[in-house]
């Protein structure tokens, strides 16, 4: 199976499971179930999902056993933009070509269907343990919501509203608490799954906040060459999304079959060159 | 001891533990730290981890094996109302006769100091089982998950916010949701935490659901009394009210030493009839 091929199947794999764990149902608060289904599905790239599951395989599990937290990972990032784009944050009127959840569902609404998904992804984790013992899933759902709140993205969005100084080292503080420290949670929390090997557990986290980093890295370079304004500057962000990639790649040394997350990390470093 | 001096025990147990949980440290993003603790710690009444020890006690366990499921209780509530009181919800600029949370940090870090409250819930749930199995922690935490969601606490803002049909029955929807399921979680946790028997567990599920309508039909008529609109009228509110409360009394013929419970109920009782 290639890559694409393995990815493709895990994205399937996790839109039905979305679509099953948060189904389109009747209910008296249907247009909050609406707002938080048209942002889940509204064509994000599953790359934190995937990784986790893709973490999970190569760390010798079932990536199925992973499931439940690929989702509710997915449901966390998706509330973090819907709130993201509020008038209040960013004010963005369209994501990904459509228009943002407040601008369809008013903000009263978008900002509960952010927070309604942020405690779905709790009631699913800790709901559906599969073939994984209580004390795993415990430690797994800690590291997540960890990752969601203070020390995370919260905090990270936070900081990315009220920077002062814009040195490396604060835009580096940025990112990995709003976008880096998530990616790593998915990381590790694929290998919890796996019962992975302490030392594979360690790359995978560390993977996982590389990859992060170049991602947001990458993200603020393509802002930049979009005429937008970035935290560092067009070359800055270029140069330092490749340090960082570059870096994760070495870690999956660890790893027997990396191919999956070797091409995802080589598809944003040809981006960058592109 | 007399009920007073239990719930102060309680409170004072539930305060210290809440500032051990979330300490006032120094971080780069402490702005978000300082909105958390302010609302957190802005003069709360703590009935929800009240009961929840509460209940531990009465059905045998050790109510210290129940705080971080109390203090998480006292920060998902924080975070409903912080959100509560924005521009886009109802737009309160004073809570408990202090300016709200987004009158004092603006709008965007009040926003995430809400979220931040609800991940810090399941981070300090997830995170401390003490005398706990991990299975009595992963069935109480995902009650409470459920509790504040789609479900619970967001569904029942959404429905306040666009209820067109004002009956009886729309008005019991709207509170169970908003409110009284809350309630209901802290009652069966606390059960949880003691390892209670099922019916007692039943009889406090049933407890907290109609103590929690009763409390938001009282909260409504104090509404009214003040001359504010509610959702029933000032007498259809204390009438249902009063129901309520008096339905909740009778379900805790299932607890040997309910006092605490009784005159929490009893007091809201006399502020119906004052």
């Amino acid at each position: 199976m290639t890559p694409e091929q393995r990815m493709e199947e895990y994205i399937n794999t996790i839109d039905e499971a979305l679509d099953r764990f948060l189904p389109d149902i009747d209910m008296p608060q249907k247009k909050l179930l609406d707002a938080m289904r048209y942002s889940l599905f509204s064509g994000g790239k599953r790359l934190r999902p995937v990784m986790l599951m893709e973490f999970c395989r190569i760390s010798g599990g079932d990536p199925a056993d992973a499931v439940p937290f690929a989702c509710a990972l997915e449901m966390i990032h998706t509330y973090s933009l819907i709130h993201d784009d509020l008038p209040c944050m960013d004010n963005d009127d369209t994501r990904r070509g459509k228009p943002t959840c407040h601008i369809v569902y008013g903000e009263a609404t978008a900002l509960l269907a952010g927070s309604a998904l942020l405690s779905a992804a709790f009631e699913i984790m800790l709901a559906h343990t599969r073939g994984l013992s209580e004390a795993k899933v415990l430690q797994a759902s800690h590291i997540i919501a960890r990752a969601s709140g203070l020390h995370g993205i919260a905090g990270g969005q936070e900081l990315d509203l009220f920077h002062a100084n814009l040195s490396t080292d604060v835009v580096r503080t940025i990112h990995e608490r709003k976008t880096a420290r998530m990616f790593a949670a998915a990381a590790v929390t694929g290998c919890i799954a796996a019962d992975a090997a302490p030392e594979q557990t360690e790359a995978a986290a560390a993977f996982g906040n590389l990859f992060g980093l170049g991602f947001q890295l990458a993200d603020d370079f393509a802002d930049a060459a979009g005429g937008d304004v970035c935290l560092l500057g067009a070359n800055a962000s270029r140069e330092a999304a490749k340090i960082s990639l570059n870096e994760a790649l070495e870690r999956l040394a660890a790893f027997r079959d990396p191919d999956l997350l070797i091409w995802l990390t080589n598809r944003l470093l040809k981006e960058l060159d592109g």
